[in-house]
């Protein structure tokens, strides 16, 4: 049987990452053929799993890890330690640049072990987005650093749930700004590779390529002009027929409040989103906790929990790990 | 029994409006002591009811109909011809300046009825705003007519459906102007007017008042400057404090991801949102054909249709009533 290695950093350690982490660990084995590696801090993963009486899984030194969970006598689950947190200095539920630096890093790891082969599908944790910016991490979140990391620019974030599938053409922006950084390229980018990333899924299930709903930027897309700036025309439509040209089965722009009924849901596989809210609201509205983060558009495979770091309930035992289980599952059917 | 009079203006005459009106005409004994007087043209009406095979009201004369409504021994609906439309001259599906002209004028006459307590409630049908603004009115849409008609400056849209109630703190302006036209004092109003719509049904359900949420305006409702312009502080915190201090019970403002969790959905009575579609989109997504376009802070009772007039099967005799119903009923639940 071939091992999926899946290396899962446990985002911001006083959040709701590690005790998140512990749980899918406890729950590996409704994954078969899927190993397991925590990239964090195993002294940090020890006083949550003490505290919350859970199982700690064994630790391995971070230049073996990933030998041993492709080795068939390997355990399903290791931990594995980076860099220098001061793990008994983590005081649940408060955030730190400490714990933003280590956070990061975490994530860095897995995205280089994954580059190089060690790995087959990175899954990461959340992480505080103001930690990483208190400890001078020039990135508003994971998906423009794992842009970075892998050199390519043409990456987008994909929501995913049974219910929706959405592409995000702008992510981590002031509401007030999406509309003068929205370019044509970037939507003809967003609707191919929301094309591709669900070719698979659709020729597998309906014997067809996706097909593509684009929404548009504004109410009632613009009216032609009535309320908008012209978005709709000048940027949003060139790159539908672009991308027709290009042979993806594609509608639109519709009327954003229109895209997310119930009958055009039906018959869309991918909807192309203008702003974060424009697909979170409706995904997370129909689906929570099974929504599933994918980054697309990079040669590796990184899922995530489409959920904060939920720092008032940290460490208490309260989280939910649907996410985070729905995001295994996610990337090792991706894998 | 009391008899409650609605006038119901029949919408753009070339969209779907006429045949829904027709429609619920035909099914007014569902609301019972509700008396209907469809405000439009009659002739239009007798083509649609004709190609559809509908039955067409009596007709009753512009100054007399409300009184004859009132009688017992009245019609349960009857139609008014109102202005100088040429019904032979509308093309199903096309619509002109001229049916622009036309909607607007029956929604006129149907509010002044009201204003003159002639009637009890208005209930207008889905208008093409292109239509308005091609015939030179100066209104995006019928909320900004109601307002001026009634001198009522605090006046908002609110939806409802049993699942959501949505109060649009701004409504049909481009998505790129929203941020910069947001103020402490409309979001202080959107909260206090959506709290005394909502009294009444939380006192009669619940025997308290309403529970409202707030959403933020950006992203992660701007995670404390990351992602906005500190709209959440600047703009929105204050107008909650404020709301506070008048004796709400108000949250917020919340990440719009997260608002609309159906956990959040639960402990909410209403819900304030900073733009059109952060609300629009989500309660079309949960509630379609059930949601009704309230307006409040009107000294009048308006409930809407809340879709548009689907010109590509309009009088076809495939568009739904639901929508038309549900506001029938909420504005006979009103008045």
């Amino acid at each position: 049987m071939t091992r999926l290695r899946i290396g899962l950093s446990i985002g911001d350690p006083a959040g709701v990452g590690p005790e998140l982490a512990l749980r899918v660990a406890e729950r590996i084995s409704e994954f078969p053929g899927v190993r397991l590696g925590l990239i964090g801090n195993h002294a940090l993963l020890g006083r949550v799993a003490a505290k919350l009486g859970l199982p700690l899984p064994p630790e391995r030194l971070a230049d073996r890890w990933s030998h041993e969970l492709a080795a068939e006598a390997g355990p399903p689950v290791v931990s594995v330690t980076v860099g220098d947190l001061d793990a008994d200095a983590v005081r649940p539920g408060i955030w730190t640049s400490q714990t933003g630096a280590a956070s990061c890093e975490w994530v860095r790891f897995a995205v280089a072990a994954a580059m190089l082969n060690q790995i087959d599908a990175v899954v990461t944790g959340p992480i505080q987005k103001e930690a990483w910016h208190a400890a001078g991490i020039p990135y508003p979140g994971h998906t423009e650093l794992l842009a970075d990391m892998a050199g390519r620019k043409r990456v987008r974030m994909m929501l995913t749930s049974e219910e929706l599938s959405c592409v995000l053409v702008t992510v981590h922006l002031p509401l007030a700004d999406v509309a003068a950084r929205l370019t044509e390229q970037d939507v003809l980018d967003s609707i191919l590779l929301g094309a591709e990333a669900l070719e698979r899924r659709t020729r597998a299930r309906h014997g067809r390529g996706p097909r593509v709903t684009v929404c548009g930027l504004n109410p009632h897309a613009g009216e032609h002009g009535l309320l908008s700036h012209s978005e709709e025309e000048r940027i949003i439509e060139p790159a539908i027929r672009r991308a027709r040209q290009a042979g993806v089965d594609v509608t639109g722009p519709l009327s954003p409040d229109a895209a997310f009924l119930p009958a055009r849901r039906r018959i869309t596989d991918v909807h192309i989103c203008m702003y974060h809210d424009q697909g979170l609201i409706p995904l997370k509205a129909l689906a929570f906790d099974e929504a599933v983060n994918v980054t697309i558009g990079l040669p590796i495979i990184r899922t995530s929990v489409d959920h904060g770091t939920a720092m008032d309930i940290a460490w208490e035992g309260q989280a939910s790990e649907s996410s985070l289980m729905a995001a295994i599952r996610m990337a090792s059917e991706l894998a």
